[in-house]
């Protein structure tokens, strides 16, 4: 008799006969949800829809508000691809989807309100499948131009208490991998506060996985080893709760700070702070590259760039003022969700 | 008695020993050259130097100009740094170099005039030596917002006048590899209407050294075969008279256009093309990634970018306009050089 080895990991359980279409309606319902509440909250503001085919297999709905009451620009997409081959970027992460067919389908937004008081958005929610492999990423971020200590916190807990609900390490993990992925290592900055962010998740082993083994992400997840194995399901209900968690995460900040008044001052130092979300997307950011290098549509890809811009060459913030504030303190990743006023900066 | 093989190819002849100091100088020279004349042509702007050293070796001075009364900002840099390893996108092209402590001296420059009838420009010369080998690169391009095919012709035959003072099948070949390189793919887009562009030039082989076999300037390459091998001396000259054409190429059209009226729409249009400057830098530029890649100046890198940008979503000129006659002709590779009236468009 010959004893079997155990295996070193449990099988990746497999995703349900229906869940393209699951997730494709969590998606579609997440952008339309979303849309409307943004549209009401906004006042003025229109959604248009673009509807648009890939020719190398799959379409989206991209949808752009301009000029609005609240939203200088907002683009909330929708999109679902497929094609023969990944780009290396991901099979670099996930070797096993090499040679396979592949389909990806996810919603994503960023809203770029006009008044410098509010912060700029972001969500991304998406789903991969590849032959034997399939995985769920993500992640909502927040970005102020102006340090308000309360809305960081708020957006904070929202996320953490949508992600506690499924895992007690989600929040913890995925806190620190979004500081360390929206991170412009050329400007020694967060692109803001952060929020969460996750990728390559398919239930199975250590919950980080990410580029930077060294990183703080990294180093939590290795106190805390691998996680107990999720189902599908079990992503599935995670990545639609976190989606949900969106406007209660978000929109108490708009309404709170939408009637401030403000001058070209602020105006100047969000279009200049607007530079780093180009930076940023331009750089490193993996939907656009990832975009970019399948022959995406490339005004859809594109469309989370900001309306209006600055560049200023050595611009410093003149210190004890509410600029250098975001610098020293909220450029930074910090523990928001515990944040106390005492710590004030 | 054995008979040894010929070579395939000639030895790289050495630089001089005083090749460094020759390109530094050569390098400062053309920044102040260039820096003085563009004061004087606008007027009213003055360039304020930042001089800078960079912790892992070298150092530099950033030029820039603001709000003058042609140019809204313009940035010229002169930089000399060293380092032990160069990053994996040269080694790809120079594995020779691997292993071995390399230096690099340059200088570049992008101007953004604020009258969207004068064309934003950029000049980049740059020297490498590492270990055994050594190159010249660098070219100069121009961008225009409003289509003037006088302009265009007149900067095209100054820079092949210079070049064909050298070697004829210079302009010809990195003319092509200019298109080529100013290409933003995901616009399916030249930058602008080009100008030269080189790189790897070590005075050996083929004068075409890019990523495109298939394009036309490898295919025009193929054509000639390799070029008589040149000397350090004459790959420095060439450098240098292409430099000198800098002025004369590009100041007669600022002479012609400064004085022309123009509108909110023509603006606005200028701004909305300054973004695909961005895409580009951030996404393709040599120059660019390789500074952010080697832990340069991202101030002096970043110098490039124009001062105020628009994105807009799903834009498209109206037919029979100006701007689309800037997209349907002058975005894609024209023979600039012999472009003839009755060729309009």
């Amino acid at each position: 008799m010959t004893t079997a080895s155990t295996p070193q990991t449990t099988p990746t359980a497999l995703p349900p006969d229906d869940a393209k279409d699951q997730v494709r309606q969590l998606m579609q319902g997440l952008q339309d949800e979303i849309c409307q509440a943004l549209e009401q909250l906004d006042g003025v503001g229109k959604f248009r829809q673009d509807a648009w085919e890939r020719s190398e297999g799959g379409g989206g709905r991209s949808r752009v508000m301009r000029d609005g009451n609240v939203f200088e620009q907002g683009g909330v997409g929708f999109s679902e691809v497929w094609g023969t081959h990944l780009p290396p970027s991901i099979l670099a992460q996930r070797p096993e989807a090499e040679g396979h067919r592949w389909f990806a389908t996810g919603t994503s937004m960023v809203l770029h309100p006009r008044n410098p008081y509010i912060p700029t958005v972001h969500l991304n929610y998406r789903y991969f499948e590849a032959g034997p492999v399939w995985w769920f990423g993500g992640g909502i971020d927040l970005t102020p131009y102006y340090p308000f200590a309360e809305d960081v916190r708020h957006f904070h807990q929202v996320m953490k208490q949508a992600a506690d609900a499924h895992n007690p390490e989600y929040y913890p993990v995925f806190k620190r991998w979004c500081d360390e992925y929206f991170y412009l290592k050329h400007r020694c900055e967060t692109r803001g506060v952060g929020g969460i962010f996750f990728d390559y998740q398919d239930g199975q082993g250590e919950l980080y996985r990410g580029n930077d083994p060294e990183g703080a992400a990294a180093t939590y997840n290795k106190q805390i080893g691998k996680s107990a194995p999720r189902s599908w399901e079990d992503l599935f209900s995670f990545a639609r709760d976190c989606g949900k968690a969106f406007l209660p995460a978000y929109v108490p900040i708009v309404e709170k700070r939408r009637g401030m008044e403000y001058s070209e001052r602020e105006r100047n130092f969000q279009l200049y702070r607007r530079g780093r979300y180009v930076e940023f997307n331009l750089v490193y950011d993996r939907g656009t590259i990832f975009g970019l290098q399948t022959n995406g549509r490339t005004e859809s890809i594109l469309m989370s760039l900001p309306p209006l811009v600055r560049w200023e060459y050595g611009y410093q913030p003149e210190p004890n003022t509410p600029e250098a504030e975001l610098y020293e303190t909220y450029l930074k990743p910090q523990d928001w969700a515990n944040w106390t006023p005492e710590q004030k900066h």
